[in-house]
C-alpha cells in the first residue's frame, strides 16, 4: 500500500474511493439531516459560516456559493460580520464536535434564538447537541491517528467531505431556484 | 536623531509629531474633501472597501467601524463580498494612487456608475482621476524612499493617517446618528 | 435530472461521480506532471501558493497540510508572505489559466528564477505557458457555463480537484518522507 | 463639542491631540517596558502576533513590517502559521487583558516556553499577568463605553495606540539594523 501511494495518481484514487464511501454512507443514513439542513439555509434570514482550520476554509468554500445564491452570508471572524440575531443560521463543522470556539458560538447563537446545523464525525459531542441538525460524517476527526477510518492524514477526509456536501447543498438549492448560471454570475465578485 | 530614535518612546513622539503636522495640513486644505467623503459614505447604499497591504488593514478597521455604525459594509477579497452596483460606494486608499488592482477596481466601480472615494498622495494619480472625491495626505507613499516627507519607513506616514481618517470619519458619522455608545454596542460581531 | 438534484443526497452522489471520472482521466494523462510536481515541492526552499476565490481557498487548504511535512509554506497575499526569489516554487491553480494577478505572479516567479507549477482545464492558456509544469483538469473553468463538462456550476468541479489533488501531493510526499501522524502532529499550530 | 465634531477635520484633529496625550503618558510611565518589548523581538527566533478584531488588524501592520525587517513573523490565525515553540516571542493586544482566545494563547506561549509581551489597559488582567513585559495604554478598552478616558468609541483610541506603537517598535529596530530604506525593499512581497 505505501509502496503505491507513492505514486500521486495513486493517492488520488484512494482518496476518491474513501470519499465515494462516505458519500454512500452520507446518502444511506443522513439524507434526511442533509434535507433539513437545506431547509434551514433556505429559511434563514441570514447564514453564518464557522470552521476551524481547513474545515473552515471548506466551508469559506460553501459561503462564496451561498452569496451567489443571493443568500446574504457571513463567514464567522472576518471584519465586517455583524451579530447573529434570531431568525439567523449558524452553520458549522467540526470533526470532533469540542472545538471550543465554535461550541461558544454555537452556544451563542441558541441563545439569541438563532438556529444551529452541524457537520460533525460525533453524534454525541458538546457541537451537535447544540444543533437543530447534525449532519453526521462517517470518517476520522482530525485527534484521530489511529488510520483506522481512513489511510489519509488526521482529518482529511471529514474536511474534504465537508467541501463536497457544501457544494452538494448549493447545488441542490441552485436547482430549486430555478435560476439559470446566467442569473447567478453578476452576484460573482466584480472588484479583484 | 538616530540615536535618539533608537529609543522607542522617542520614535513614538516622533510618529505622533509627523502625525499632527499631517493632520492640520489636510484639515487647512482638504475639510471639504472630507466632508464630501462623508457624505458619499452616509449616502450610499453599500459601501466597499480596498486597499492593498498596510493601507488595506487599515481600511479593515475603518470597515469594522462603518458595520458598527449600521452601514452595509464589504471589504473588497473576502469571500462572500458581492459585486458592486450603482448606488454604491467604493472607498479606497493608496498611496501613489498607481496600485493596479485598485485602479482596475475603480474603474469597475466607475463602469458600474457606483461612486468612488479615494485616499491618495499624488492628486494627479490614475486613482486620483477616477475618484468622485480625493482626500490628499501630504505625506510620503511606499515608493518613495527618500526620507523627504517623513523619517519613517517608506508608507508608514500616509498608512497611519488612512487609520486616523477612517475613525475621523467614523466619529463625526457616529455623532451625526444621534446613536449612543450602547446602541452601537449589540451590532458587535457576538460569535468570536 | 433536476428533480433527482434537488436531493441533497442525489447532488452528492452526482458530485462523487465527476470527481471519480476527472481523477480518472488525470492518472491516466497526467501522472508524469502530478509526479513532476510532487519532485518540485520535495525540491523547493520555500513553497508560494496563489489561487482566487475558491482555487485560493481550496490551495490555502493545501498549504496548510504542506505546513504539517515541515515545509516553508506561504499563501501570497497575507500579511507576511514574503518576496520569492530563485529556488522557490510557485504553485498556482486558475481554471481559466488567465486569471490576471495570477498570470502576473508567474511571470514574476520566473523572472527572479523561482519555478511555477500551474493546475488549470486549459493547456495552451498564458499561465500554463509560463510553468515548468502543467496538470490538466479535464472539467469546466468557472467562465464555461455551458454545463458540458459538468453538471455544477461554473467552476465547481475544477476546484473539488484542487482540493483533491493537493490533498494526494500531501498525502503522497508524507508516504515518502517516512514520518508517522504522530511526527506532524507537533507542526499544528497551538495558538487558536 | 458635539456640533463640532461633526465636522471631520475637528474630529481627526481631537483623535491626534487623545495619540498625543496617550504617548506622552506612555513615554513618561512605559519607556523601559517599551525597550525591553524591542528586546523581545529583537531576541525571539520568531515573532507570533495575535489581536481580536481592530487590535488583531494593528498588529497586523507590525506583522508586516517586522517581515520587511528580515525577521521571521507569523500571524496566529493565518493558514500556515506554525506551532510556537521556546525561544519565540508572542507580542499580543488586548485593550482589558481578558479576551478568551487571547488568553488562552498566552497560556500556552507560557507552557512552551515562550515568551509573551502583552499591550493592555489593564495592569492587573489575566493577560498581563502571564506577560513577561507590559505596556500599559492609559486609554479606554472597548468594555469601556463611559466616554471617560476618551471621546472616541469604545477602543478606538487603544487600538490607533497599537498602530503607533508597532510603528515606533519597528522604526527604532530599524535604525538600530544599520539597513537603509533600500536594504529592506527587496523583502517586500512581489507576487500580488
Amino acid at each position: 500500500m505505501e509502496l503505491l501511494d507513492t505514486r500521486i495518481d495513486d493517492s488520488l484514487a484512494r482518496i476518491v474511493q474513501e470519499l465515494a464511501t462516505t458519500a454512500e454512507r452520507i446518502g444511506a443514513a443522513d439524507s434526511d439531516a442533509l434535507a433539513a439542513t437545506a431547509d434551514l439555509i433556505a429559511g434563514a434570514r441570514r447564514v453564518f459560516l464557522l470552521g476551524a482550520g481547513r474545515s473552515g476554509l471548506a466551508l469559506r468554500m460553501t459561503a462564496m456559493r451561498l452569496m451567489h445564491l443571493g443568500i446574504e452570508t457571513y463567514v464567522v471572524g472576518e471584519v465586517t460580520t455583524p451579530a447573529i440575531t434570531s431568525a439567523d443560521l449558524l452553520l458549522t463543522a467540526s470533526g470532533s464536535g469540542t472545538t471550543g470556539g465554535i461550541v461558544r458560538a454555537a452556544e451563542t447563537a441558541v441563545n439569541v434564538g438563532a438556529e444551529v446545523a452541524a457537520i460533525t464525525t460525533v453524534a454525541d459531542s458538546p457541537l451537535a447537541r447544540l444543533a437543530t441538525v447534525v449532519v453526521l460524517v462517517p470518517a476520522a476527526d482530525k485527534l484521530d491517528r489511529s488510520g483506522a477510518a481512513s489511510a489519509q492524514y488526521a482529518g482529511s477526509l471529514f474536511e474534504q467531505t465537508v467541501v463536497l456536501l457544501g457544494d452538494a447543498l448549493f447545488h441542490a438549492l441552485w436547482i430549486r431556484s430555478g435560476e439559470t448560471a446566467d442569473d447567478l454570475w453578476p452576484r460573482h465578485a466584480n472588484l479583484e
